[in-house]
């Protein structure tokens, strides 16, 4: 599998903008660098589902992630093309069965605390805990400091414009795919959709993130399959109720030499 | 106005959990406490609108301030009754006029980036450009430091879980509302919706977050008409070509002695 660093893009993702600075007293003028932000509109057999707000990279990836974990495409072999129109932040996605949309999916829709994007909530859940997730995986505390180390290394757009969220998809040992965005369920979206499209399995993965573990990415986690989550970030209870009922372990606060482990436990080693 | 301080309700917030903590090598078994996550569901006449998920306190203001932003209310008259059922987690609102639901609503929302709600985003822009803010309203430096530092010093919260975002509106001298919640949108949300129910101006204030600052939440200033959004965390340049175009002066990085005036510095004084 890939082993991605962004590093070439982030060129085109920053934009210059001067500003006023302030700074012990003294104004100054300075040119810096912020992200850009962008709208991708989806179009799935010709209906416009969505627009994505994103930062403009693995733009077909995303696209397909966000698709999937909608529950709006089913098998990879569905997927009969795919355009995309950059200038234009369109992209068009055929498949052979017109997906079936929920009557009223709006009014079904949850806005999510996070960092969110809507998910049928309820539906979700329930399709989850049908299939609980029972990996024998197991991670050290040396691993998990070892990745979580790599991923925040990684991470240069976020040093070099703050605003990022950044995502990894890792073994035990490695990290095999790296990806940043202004909002971290796209990075989550990418990573799925790249997956998918590859037809890469995810049950004996482990998916690592900057951001705040809520319930929502943990849903994300159940549908990608992965036993475990990671974040040096803290979790909600609700994500870890879930996170109970559907056998992802959590472990988060991973700072320095510590973290915490908030649910099952048995796949940490020391 | 009213001067908040949410420290009675932490309480009820904040939920024990037990886990395991690596430090330093050694495991321990702890009872820490994380954020509570809970979905509302809204109901517009009765009609099922969206459920957010959100940490629980001020849901009325909450929910009149989500319809708002999204249009589905317009006057404070129109609010004939609004019901909460905290046990369920549903509300339901009741407004003299049926609100006017566009056709396809779903397949116009926008999917923000950032810790998004889905908002109708062209749609938004057009309808805010159409009046610019001409606010003559100034803030000096030393007071965008006080009420940043006052902030930082309310968002207890925060120090105790992390994981929540933390909005305020303000005038230059103070703060008149404190919100936190871990969506930052809900924060921002209860702030509008509180001003909204109480017929209070925002003209002449401040928008304080401790987020990024990324088109929606800028977009969502722009609805409130306050002519200041300021925040300890940096922008995405999406948001500053529409804070160039609504008249909303951005200013950012506002962390120790430091601060970046990204747009309309003409508000901002030595």
């Amino acid at each position: 599998m890939e082993k991605i660093d962004q590093e070439e893009s982030i060129s085109n993702i920053l934009k210059k903008v001067t500003v006023r600075k302030m700074f012990k007293g003294e104004w100054t003028n300075r040119t810096i660098s912020v992200v850009q932000e962008i709208p991708l509109t989806i179009f799935l057999n010709d209906k416009e589902i969505v627009t994505l707000l994103c930062m403009g990279s693995h733009l077909e990836a995303l696209t397909v992630g966000f698709l999937k974990f909608e529950g709006l495409i089913d098998k990879r072999e569905d997927i009969r093309d795919i355009t995309l129109d950059e200038k234009k932040g369109l992209i068009f996605v055929k498949v052979d069965k017109d997906p079936v949309m929920e009557k009223n999916l709006l009014f079904k829709r949850v806005i999510t605390s996070g960092c969110g994007k809507g998910t049928i909530f309820y539906h979700a859940i329930d399709a989850l805990l049908t299939r609980k997730i029972k990996s024998s995986l197991f991670i050290t505390a040396d691993q998990i400091f070892f990745l979580m180390s790599n991923i925040n290394q990684k991470s240069s757009l976020y040093k070099k414009s703050r605003g990022v969220h950044n995502t990894a998809l890792a073994t035990p040992e490695e990290i095999l795919l790296f990806r940043t965005d202004i909002g971290r369920h796209n990075a989550v979206d990418m990573i799925y959709g790249k997956c998918f499209l590859d037809g890469f399995s995810l049950e004996d993965k482990i998916l690592l993130t900057t951001g705040r573990i809520t319930s929502e990415v943990l849903l994300k986690a159940g549908k990608m399959r992965v036993p475990f989550l990671i974040s040096r970030n803290v979790a909600t209870q609700q994500a870890l109720t879930l996170a109970q009922d559907i056998g992802i372990t959590v472990i988060g606060d991973v700072r320095g030499k510590k973290f915490i482990v908030y649910t099952n436990p048995e796949r940490v080693k020391k």
